[in-house]
């Protein structure tokens, strides 16, 4: 645990920064006074973009890796070409820093509202590849815009890439009551990547005999995520089929207001980087109508990852909390759901 | 319309035999006595392959070409190696036929269970790429095994196979009553094949003034899937999304055992193929307990597509009014549900 926190924060698009606003509200309230918060805001986005025509140029790329952790709202704008700023910014700083565990938790908090009737028992953990996968970028097109267009894309995986994170998938299952890790791919399709994830779950199984292992194929992943969501722990998947999962994971519990994320680099070579798994909804931007709690529970990932465990605690206790005596008749803004967190942290 | 219906039929593996039977025994008692079923059965699946080493001989390839249509019941065994039979035999099939239509239509019908609280109202259609994509098997790997792995996927998209897809579901669009088209891709992250389909889109919706035409990253549409189903009409995709997206569809509206889809060449220069969504399901395979709707259904789009329009709605009415009476309490055999669809379709 470092004596202080050199924190980055990207606020971005959209929301973003009103999100990101409520999450250094709660930071700054749950820290002990002895531990020094240092922030530094890097204007990264659309407006920057529209300015500039830069998405995130080498120097700032430079001065971010100084930093203990980042912290980011939201990245995208309808006046951007889709891809702009999602490849050029948000992917470049996840492939830059070696994020390659993704991590997003999902749990259905009491009195939370889900679309599934039967309110199931939801708590598992996405481990997504960050940093392989149809993601790379690897792709192009030719002929482009005539008939005779050919557009491709690459997923690449190494077994390096993908044996550090499921390594990491099974210590976190290893961590956990239920000690069950299910990975999830489309092996009988995919064979190549396919069956490089499948043998690497396999072998390192045989290093973690108490964790009951499981595969299932993407497509019926998401029918289990409906019909019986408490059958999953710690789940392991490619950065595609993470993207996928983690997005229907949120909205069977809570919406995308509630799912927080971690980009993590385990080995700490580069700083880690926390933020809602929610886009920058330009729709409601700047109307207050923004749940800021993802960006909240962002910020105890964040403070789990540099080792503040009680903070971290206190700000997930704060939020089951706060969810619990919400009424959905009588909403609340971002400022008031921030400011609601942040007194429950302080105390 | 043809004067007699020249069918192949390809039982498979698990519970596809029975689903079969019972789908055969619908389309017997729903055409009318002039009209001459002939039947082909093919053997083919795991069991041809553990006898012969054969997924799909050429010979077969050719015999079956001559057919009218296809009826398919599942393939896939746990004692083939993943990829094998899907990839040498299903997939085979849907690309040498030039499958690019890839109907899959969801219903929630009255009385039938959703894992959704609020039942809503579940009506569209996903017509799903066929013969391209990142199901085009095209990858590899390179020091396979090793601790230098490198496996690939690639995603070939081409503007031949992109418009004439959207061009058939904006036909489909066109002649539903809430004429509403959704592309479902990742542009902002697969931008070059997610270019194509976007620019496709938009370019062929200038024909379609009177469609309403919508885009959504994968991701959004799961949670859509679940929090809005309603807004869907026909959802348009690549290969890979839309078979992630029907399995979710199947699920919300009362599970797979209802979901019928066709593999549907529309230039009528190969046989189209019809099959439920759901695979072999090994583990109840020869206990009665498999679901033959989704086969009926299936054959009710197979007889759409030849042209007995009559006759294919009287098998979805035979559903819904069986559907209708059906108690959770007490669950009926494969056979007592298909006897008794066949007897509904006959009156
Ligand atoms: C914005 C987009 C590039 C991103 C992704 O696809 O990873 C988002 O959907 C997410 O899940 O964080
Ligand atoms: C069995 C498998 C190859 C197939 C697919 O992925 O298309 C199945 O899931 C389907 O949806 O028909």
């Amino acid at each position: 645990m470092a004596s202080g926190i050199n924190l980055a924060v990207i606020p971005g698009d959209g929301i973003g920064p009103e999100v990101v606003a409520e999450g250094l509200k709660v930071l700054a309230a749950v820290l002990p006074s002895e531990v020094k918060l240092e922030t530094a805001t890097y204007d990264l986005g659309a407006s920057r973009w529209h300015r500039t025509g830069e998405t995130l140029p080498e120097a700032e790329l430079e001065r971010l890796k100084a930093h203990d952790a980042i912290l980011l709202g939201a990245i995208g704008d309808p006046t951007v070409p889709s891809g702009v700023l999602e490849r050029g910014l948000l992917l470049k700083l996840r492939f830059a820093f070696d994020h390659y565990v993704n991590l997003r938790p999902s749990r259905l908090f009491p009195n939370t509202p889900t679309p599934l009737a039967g309110r199931p028992d939801i708590d598992f953990v996405v481990v997504r590849e960050g940093t392989e996968g149809p993601y790379v970028g690897n792709g192009g097109s030719m002929r482009t815009g005539t008939p005779a267009e050919v557009a491709t894309e690459v997923s690449l995986n190494t077994a390096f890439g993908v044996e550090r994170v499921v390594r990491d998938a099974f210590e976190r299952a290893a961590a956990r009551p239920a000690k069950k890790l299910t990975l999830v791919h489309k092996n009988n399709v995919l064979v190549h990547a396919g069956h490089l994830w499948k043998n690497t779950v396999d072998r390192v199984a045989r290093e973690y005999p108490d964790i009951v292992v499981d595969y299932l194929h993407v497509d019926a992943a998401t029918i289990f995520f409906v019909t019986q969501p408490e059958r999953f722990d710690v789940i392991v998947t490619d950065n595609l089929f993470g993207d996928i999962l983690t997005d229907l994971a949120a909205a069977i519990t809570g919406g995308i207001g509630l799912a927080a994320s971690g980009n993590i680099n385990p080995t700490g070579a580069f700083p880690s980087m926390f933020e809602p798994v929610h886009g920058s909804a330009p729709d409601i931007a700047g109307t207050g109508k923004a749940d800021p709690t993802a960006t909240v529970l962002s910020v105890a990932l964040l403070l789990r990852h540099l080792g503040y465990q009680a903070e971290a605690a206190r700000i997930e206790d704060a939020v089951t909390a706060d969810l619990a005596e919400r009424d959905a008749a009588t909403p609340r803004t971002t400022e008031t759901i921030g400011d609601a967190l942040a007194a429950r942290v302080a105390n």
